[in-house]
């Protein structure tokens, strides 16, 4: 049986390889980005103003000039003005070009205006103050934005910025839901005793909508072997990734490691040395798809989808790297058995900047509810029994 | 001049009354809950097998007994069935309701089985094992999420399981970005050396989509008094938030404020001291409209739509409290004006769970492209020039 490591290896070594397609900036929101965002003329594009109110010459201020003729304004947006007299001034606006025969910005506050003219109250006036020059945050043809970053609302203005109405972005995975098992009903229906209503695929799409924007389609089978058979042999024909919950451990009915070897799924590894999770079966059809077919108790599907998928998306995806999480336990855990523990826990930030992390251990892999009061999981590795208080360990944040 | 934390007071005062709506669950992701999910039944609502095995009575092996005829197969989603013969067993599947007269599961690992009889190997058994008993982690009618909740993955699955297909949430508010500028062109435009392309609006629409999922509506009008006016006042009659940037500071044009007020908005407060986003201006149009009227720099507005807007939202919604974030700050800082400071920082998580923030300064308000590299920004408190390595801060992070 794998480890936890091992088995997120052998995941990673199978990504996707999706290809990038075009799409208009207003839907890039979250995506990954395909291309880099390279600067197409300076940043800023000329010598910007920063303050509202005059632009001088700063050697006339040195050699002992108080008082400016205002010669003309000089506006945002406006195309640059000169100042041909050096002992005036122009009047200039924050976001303006600064003018021609100008070097030096002084703000309103410093200054008296009657007439026309200009006074500057301030004492010192710092040569070329005020004024965000040509090409200092980045020259033209700088990268801004690197491929592989997650377009978030500081991308989105960048590109918008360098004209990019248009971006290249990698193609999302078209993904497959699955679930099966008789007990599960749909959330319209009223159970009987020995029911339940389905929960797993809806965790499951929230999630990849969640990071990804990923909009995945939803399937139900019931527990036969020949309704599963047949619903995913279709279903491999038309989705690169497809992720089943339930019916993947030793039980009578537990078909689905069968059908998908049957349908010449390659298995790549059955069981993870983990709780929750520990039925957790991975495999690859050729070229075309990737199956992950997670256990069926909530929990385990949903820290199943945590711990491996979206790290399979990222890889898949091109995303470039996010650093881990860490976080420290703020209670002793004791746990026994030779697996490594996804320990739910609620998240604070101590005064300190310290990510803390208090044990929710719940009712084990069924205990759903638990997951609304938690924030994350913590993963305590196996090779231990006793994890100390004040101990930090990596952290798996499913909410922020 | 008001402080940092006095402007926040006051914006969270107006707080808008948005009330609730009702949505279905597919479109609930990120949404904030407007009522209490409460367990339609126990969790779980019976007695569930956790193991794939049989299930008995464990006053038989405690007697001594080793082999059990199985009488029958409980499957997942199959009425409960009943043990007659107390020294036989019935086959049971995780997810199954326990059979009547049973009241201990072993799993198969721990079995041999021939002939329809089952052998237990292992020496010892508990009572009571691998049964994740009805109710033992929500009572029917606990509250499991508290309305104020946003829904992430595990609040959708929960609501699923309730049978909430259709939830009640905070109506979000009908929101206007509107921008100013006449050096402002579109995306798609080709501009002169004068102008630049119109960055913060789609910059403030992403994050409020980000965040809350809002759909919001982008205007842009040009530098005159007459234009912003007639666009305003039509604005202001079908939108409940409208954000501005540009034309707030003292320049010649920066006819914003003026307008507002002549159009019967309240002015709140004008300039906030921190750097940057020093001219912000803030006010509210009766029980109609709040308007954040931030400035054009492309840096203050963001900044002042993360510290201000996205609080004042969280408050809108009825959102539940999340705390605040902290992060240590890893290089000593020196800022000598009298300014809050929002510092850029980059943020990497160290392995003892301690949040490290490495200062990315750039050049000032007009620097677009520092806010690609940084994670977030540091509040550096006002009343301090120095700020010492290995100091926690509070953090607004805008990536995660």
């Amino acid at each position: 049986m794998h480890t936890v490591s091992e088995a997120a290896k052998i995941i990673l070594n199978h990504a996707l390889a999706l290809g990038r397609e075009k799409i208009p900036l207003n839907e890039a929101l979250g995506r990954i980005l395909g291309e880099d965002l390279v600067a197409d003329r300076d940043f800023p594009p000329f010598d910007r103003v920063t303050m509202d109110g005059i632009a001088i010459r700063h050697e006339q201020f040195a050699q002992g000039r108080r008082n400016f003729a205002i010669k003309s304004i000089q506006a945002a947006g406006a195309p640059q003005q000169q100042l041909s007299d050096p002992a005036g001034c122009i009047e200039v606006m924050t976001g303006a070009m600064l003018p021609d025969g100008t070097d030096t910005v002084i703000q309103y506050e410093q200054l008296k205006i009657e007439n026309s003219e200009a006074t500057i109250l301030a004492e010192s006036v710092n040569f070329r103050q005020n004024i965000h020059f040509k090409g200092i945050d980045r020259k033209a043809k700088d990268c801004i934005v690197s491929k592989g970053k997650k377009m978030g609302p500081a991308e989105i203005a960048t590109a918008a910025t360098v004209g990019k109405s248009v971006l290249q972005v990698s193609r999302l995975p078209r993904t497959a839901i699955v679930s099966t098992g008789d007990e599960l009903i749909g959330v319209d229906q009223t159970p009987l005793p020995h029911q339940i209503r389905s929960s797993n695929a809806f965790a499951i799409q929230a999630l990849l909508q969640e990071q990804y924007g990923m909009k995945s389609k939803l399937f139900h089978y019931p527990d036969t072997r020949e309704a599963i058979q047949a619903g995913l042999s279709e279903i491999f024909d038309s989705f690169d990734l497809v992720v089943l919950s339930g019916a993947v451990s030793e039980g009578k009915y537990d078909f689905v490691p069968q059908i998908l070897q049957a349908l010449g799924v390659e298995k790549c590894f059955h069981k993870v040395l983990q709780r929750p999770g520990k039925p957790f079966w991975f495999g690859a059809l050729a070229d075309k798809a990737v199956i992950f077919a997670l256990p069926g108790n909530p929990v385990s599907a949903f820290m199943c989808a945590c711990r491996y998928l979206l790290p399979f998306l990222s890889h898949s995806l091109s995303e470039s790297g996010r650093g881990p999480e860490t976080a420290v336990l703020m209670e002793k855990v004791t746990f026994n058995p030779a697996l490594t523990y996804f320990l739910p826990v609620r998240l604070e930030f101590g005064a300190e900047g310290v990510l803390q992390a208090y044990p929710l251990p719940g009712h084990g892999s069924g205990d759903l509810a638990n997951l609304n009061d938690a924030d994350g999981f913590l993963e305590l590795p196996l090779d231990s029994d006793v994890f100390l208080s004040g101990t930090a360990f990596p952290l798996h944040r499913y909410r922020n």
